[in-house]
């Protein structure tokens, strides 16, 4: 059984929407959620569940990481955060995964905090799972790092594609680097030197790719810095948000095209609930030595619940030891050879 | 009458869609077009249209910046290339515009070396019109400078406005910097460092906005990095494709699906084109000493078409002058007065 430490305090919709997810999560007899926060707050929540018990438990601590607290107090000032105490019941053997739909400034940073991150990893990735038609991108950094050195975006390339082999089971995944266009030397000074570093060092890399291709497959592992995978994440889902309520617009003087809307209202839902970034579920903190998984701040109880999944998954496989041995591995040798003729 | 100077070598469907264009845009009594290229590959487009001739003519050089080439081919190799001689024709007073549907980095290369830049400004920027439900955002860099200084986007901000002014027709633009959050410490070092120097100077600003704020009207003028910029513009482009394609998908198995389908196909038509930014139109390479407007590489006959029209709209207006004057004047007394208080 995997037991899962859920910041039952952290995103728009806390407590109801984790303790919701956590109902629902602990259905199935595999998982075990260990609430974190508030007792006061918790208690009434669940007893709007009265058949769901077992295995839910609560860890009281009256703190929260406030919207308006820089992650940095929770060093001191917030070290009782319910964010912070998750990632020591990790620690402590008490749980073996954190999910979080709080602050993921604050969840990154109260992991490395307690957990620390693996060897040869200056800073975790928020790694993203996109669906594509047939199989799943993994994209980072999705806003972990907003300022990063090409060798970190290495380091998020050698991580995301063990990610893509053992979670999305891809046997070999094609790595990108996400820029402006797809020539060599296109983009700007980090990706010119990344692109450089990925050619020498990474034998998945095949490349810069665009936007478009992050969504219609045209890498299996897509990585750039932390600001522009937010901002990119954040433009598709807005314009998923817009696009509907522009139709709706447009239909306004049509009675056919108001029928036709009301035909595929159903199927609007239907993508919305696939595509909406705040619905899928969570994202993996690569490169901490531990399972931490950020949700998005406005996350429904469903994504919650898709991020247990998630976490869940993650322990069973045995991904971070995993990742963890492969990263202390020598490079591949077609990488090691080619280092090794440009040093000489 | 406004005689613009048309690179007709420019572009994915070079050279039929800008001659396309130019026979349109001349229709107008008011327009003129030099279409600037082979005349060989020129003479045939244009005896597919034989009444339109007037206002219409052949700049004959066989000369074009190829896909491969690098934009500073312009300075000696290519001297002759359609899209320099474009500004060349400007210098020299036969044209007042340029509008091109070729590599907009060579596009501003050659705008910089014959027209070089308005005193104070230290690059252009692309500066694109983005549609929205009542208004329209002044979007820039879309991607002429993938690498940015702070006070670059200062620069940006201050003629950003002014075009809002001068051309939207926005009296009082609100001025926003793309970030990924709202708060001034959120963002990468850039925009930290740009935040701070645009609250000391820029009166119109209003703080960080959000890839949403951008569609939906959260600020008027949206300022950041050409690489961030055309990231976002292309990761739209992208969600804009996709949804349609993925609607398509779902109605599959659904008989009702597909009729709405059938019945909206209209208006997703219609959707796509005002939306598609390869069929909007041009965006001004604003900071440059004249109009210079350049067209998505896929660009079609009814957006450069577009794009001759926005350089007629600017020319009119006398907007180079008139920005070229405000940037003269010192900076209005709130922003004198916050500067004179934070050096004392």
């Amino acid at each position: 059984m995997t037991v899962i430490a859920l910041d039952a305090m952290g995103g728009d919709f806390a407590p109801r929407a984790p303790v919701e997810a956590a109902v629902w999560a602990t259905r199935s007899p595999e998982c075990s959620v260990i609430l974190v926060g508030d007792r006061e707050a918790l208690e009434p929540e669940l007893a709007r569940h009265p058949l769901a018990v077992s295995r839910l438990a609560i860890h009281h601590t009256p703190q929260t990481l406030d919207m308006g607290d820089p992650p940095s107090a929770l060093v001191r000032r917030k070290a009782e955060a319910s964010i912070r105490i998750c990632f020591e019941l990790v620690r402590a053997g008490e749980a073996q995964a954190v999910v979080s739909a709080g602050s993921s400034g604050g969840t990154m940073v109260a992991g490395k905090l307690v957990l620390g991150t693996l060897a040869g990893i200056d800073r975790p990735a928020i790694a993203t799972l996109l669906p594509r038609r047939h199989d799943t991108t993994v994209f980072l950094d999705s806003g972990a790092n907003a300022d990063c050195k090409p060798h970190y975006l290495l380091q998020f390339a050698r991580m995301g594609a063990l990610y893509a082999r053992l979670v999305v089971g891809n046997a070999q995944p094609r790595v990108g680097l996400l820029s402006n266009g797809g020539e060599p030397g296109k983009g700007n000074e980090l990706t010119r030197l990344a692109h450089d570093l990925l050619r020498r060092e990474e034998p998945a890399f095949i490349g810069n790719v665009e936007p478009r291709d992050v969504f219609r497959g045209g890498a299996d592992v897509v990585v750039c810095d932390g600001f522009t995978g937010n901002l990119v994440l954040k433009t598709a889902e807005a314009a998923a948000v817009q696009t509907p309520r522009l139709l709706r617009r447009f239909v306004a003087g049509s009675p056919l095209g108001q029928l036709g809307y009301w035909l595929l209202r159903g199927i609007f839902r239907e993508l919305a609930r696939r595509t909406d970034p705040r619905a899928i579920g969570g994202s993996l903190l690569l490169g901490l030595n531990g399972v931490g998984i950020v949700c998005h701040g406005a996350a429904t109880a469903r994504a919650i619940e898709n991020a247990i999944g998630l976490a869940g998954r993650c322990v069973e496989l045995r991904l971070v030891e995993r990742i963890a041995a492969e990263l202390a591995r020598p490079l591949m040798e077609s990488a090691g050879g080619a280092a090794v003729k440009a040093g000489g």
